[in-house]
């Protein structure tokens, strides 16, 4: 439980906003503007959902100041220009005053190499592993059950949640968060054919990740062949995505669930993919280049935009006539240039 | 080693079904009908493959009693209405009369909280942690390895396989079972846009998990942003399926592996997703809508029946031609209409 | 750092190969081409990039013999016929020479049950469980937080890094590679309808892996459910693939990250699937069949050949059109047939 007014204090130095009603007002948590009771705080960021306003029992809402005279006949507000990123730094205070902070120092059942340097001021879990020569930064949460392997860098303030694993060499930036199950620097695929037979490329690269990547659960981030696999600075990664050897991350880019970029692409700064989209090897994309989910890129892009290939849901028994169709759909293309040289022939007849 | 009687005899309350045949035969085994040896137990449950059936070599086949002239020429027999059905629940006391069920009690070397509520009748195994809060139910089996967090709940019964990460406040229902390297309550992806910076918005919900749910290995559900995700009762998720925020899964549900399902999506019940098939965010999907492997939800589907939407696989030369056909679909379009277009004029030509 | 002469004499004996230049060169590392500095070994095995040999700062380059007069310009070289499968082994050896072989035993934290059998050559590394009746063979190696279930096989010099999961009874064979957060034999997805809800069928089979396979970060195999799920000798899967029960992986296939093959397909011996594909359940795929990338394969294909069906990639906008008209594909088909009825009438009017 938080007042109002001890949420809008704590943010007065980021944001020019403004706050109607009573700062003593209780907020028991945070809710969208349907669901929201008298004891919870909204918001209402996408004009198009302005009519849900009037209606809601929010305690308080976070409007833009172009709402006010509607804001107000509602109740408490809070009038500010970016709403959602107002909200988005009202649910970081909220989990910062909700959670304990663990105290730092390493549990007693990890296993940390006496050539390890962990800060003093970070936390290592139970049964996490921390090999020779790792380090682990200032303020850094290790969970219980991560491996970070033989020289690895944990950086300040990262957060590394439960099992997750951070093999030999690779090193992770600032006030990153990686989520369970993550898995970063196992092999790249690399192979090399042999009479029938693949022969392994042993993987001598590392991952190199920047500050404030966000990593979600069960992704895995291979090493590099030779030279490094690279996410930059700010990049968010949601779950169960796969990030190829040697592939190039430029900051800021975004991913959903399930991508999977091949070997030694290059994805510019800004971008955005779709869930379940792929983006095969050895390609660039531009930056501000947006995919959407379940297209393939199969060729470098190089201009920012929106680019899509997926083939359209229907009830089954349309996508079959039309699947079917499309198998001959070359075939159907030579038919109407044969049927257009016809109608020409017979335009030109007398 | 099970004697035919006994499996008939364990299930006679259940089925209304007839033993044909010597309760003494012994069964070392279960097999399929072309495999099965004299010591196997099968089963035909799809007409479709009742051709087999005389050429089965197993001591004992499950049918249907409209098969019973020919499963007795061939031998013993089970008759019964529902033999898949059958069959399943034989594996069930298969399995039950060949597993050693493990001795209630907390593994020496796991980490239990002092403030966790581990049922006595529960078994918590080989370096598992349970965090403060959390509560194991009774009867309920926790794996190596696994991560129960704060305030955490898991039901009476249920079975968290090796290597499972419950995070804090997330709830799982009863008689459950959740395979290795699953990840319950990760952060949701959710991010506010901030000057060409990504913003986090903390994930302040849970998931809340019902009973008889199933989910596969590495399989990811991911904690609600304000409100909960929810799974209901009876579930069946396959391996490294990603379930986003706020998504909401109906009742006796099933999704194939690999599928993603994007943020705030409503499933129905009694709803099946093919493989690798995925679900926009915010849409919602009536009860009894099933969805083809690699098919994309696009648009909330409010009636039930079989949807699909996948490019046809073809040998790659006759793909290519019709893909590079299919970019200039719209234009081919047109060409038709113009095409019509002068026919009908020329049809009105005296 | 290694002489070149120390690399070119440990594969004397395994390739037919020239050295041109000097024995004592030090190198320092292996890059490509185009980064190399003048202590690092390069390769170059793809004509395509010869116009890139000329200009390598590389200390030496490992060339076919068609490009000596070439190399021998440039500066040092190994002339020898298959250059990446020998850079694949340079690659080996570079890793041997700079990894600390772990000191063989169990780690003190490991836990490891009296029936269980470990070599003596074998390392157990932190926090692993090795289940009743299990075996470890001679040099195998066994990673943190991993669990071999009871009576489960690794099979001699095969390598479970971090956190792999070998479930009960589940065999894998000598020099295998398992990566962080691999499942091997998880319940395969076998469940009877019964009544709108689902019934579980137990999985009583295991899996079978056979040598020299490699299995990459987070992928799952799932155990059969009668008879076994079997991957022969020298697979490659790459990460996040799932192989569903019963699946039988012919010798030497490999296939990329995000790869879904459905319960009891058969993929014959050296076949390829690209990132993202799909096999549906039951089908058989011959020798020697490559799948496209983002792919599904609906029946069987009994050819060797290339096969591919996505959707291509397009500019939204252009992709939007297309995809909307391709709904209406069949519709076009029968107005082209109609036009060619009108015409044809219409050549055969007087």
């Amino acid at each position: 439980m938080l007042l109002l007014g001890q949420i809008f204090e704590a943010l007065a130095a980021q944001f020019d906003a403004r706050l109607i009603g009573p700062a003593d007002l209780p907020i028991a948590g945070l809710a969208p503007l349907e669901t929201a009771n008298a004891e919870q705080l909204s918001f209402l960021s996408n004009p198009k959902y302005q009519s849900k306003l009037a209606g809601s029992q929010a305690a308080c809402v976070i409007v833009s100041g172009a709402l006010e005279a509607q804001a107000r006949e509602r109740g408490a507000a809070i009038l500010v220009d970016q709403p959602y990123l107002y909200f988005a730094r009202v649910t970081q205070i909220w989990k910062q005053r909700h959670s304990l902070a663990p105290a730092p120092g390493i549990h007693a059942s990890a296993c940390v190499h006496p050539l390890a340097k962990v800060s003093a001021s970070a936390v290592v879990d139970a049964f996490a592993v921390i090999e020779a020569d790792a380090v682990v930064g200032e303020g850094a949460f290790i969970g219980a059950h991560c491996v970070v392997g033989a020289g690895a860098h944990i950086g300040e303030q990262t957060r590394l949640a439960a099992r997750v694993t951070v093999t030999e060499g690779c090193r992770v930036g600032k006030r990153c968060i990686l989520h369970p199950g993550v898995v970063i620097g196992a092999d790249g695929f690399g192979f090399a054919p042999a009479g029938g037979r693949w022969e392994k490329i042993e993987q001598l690269g590392a991952v190199r990740i920047g500050d404030d990547v966000e990593i979600g659960a069960n992704t895995c981030v291979d090493r590099g062949a030779l030279g490094d696999t690279v996410i930059e600075d700010g990049v968010k990664l949601d779950n169960l995505i796969q990030i190829a050897h040697n592939v190039h991350v430029g900051a800021h880019s975004a991913m959903a669930a399930l991508v999977g970029v091949a070997g030694s692409a290059r994805i510019g700064a800004h971008c955005t993919i779709g869930g379940a989209a792929g983006v095969l090897g050895h390609l660039s994309m531009a930056e501000g280049v947006h995919i959407s989910s379940f297209s393939l890129v199969t060729r470098s892009i190089n201009k920012p935009g929106l680019y899509s290939g997926f083939f359209p849901i229907d009830e089954n028994a349309d996508w079959e006539k039309n699947a079917a169709t499309l198998k001959q759909l070359h075939g159907l293309r030579e038919r109407i240039r044969q049927l257009e040289a016809q109608a020409q022939t017979q335009n030109k007849a007398p």
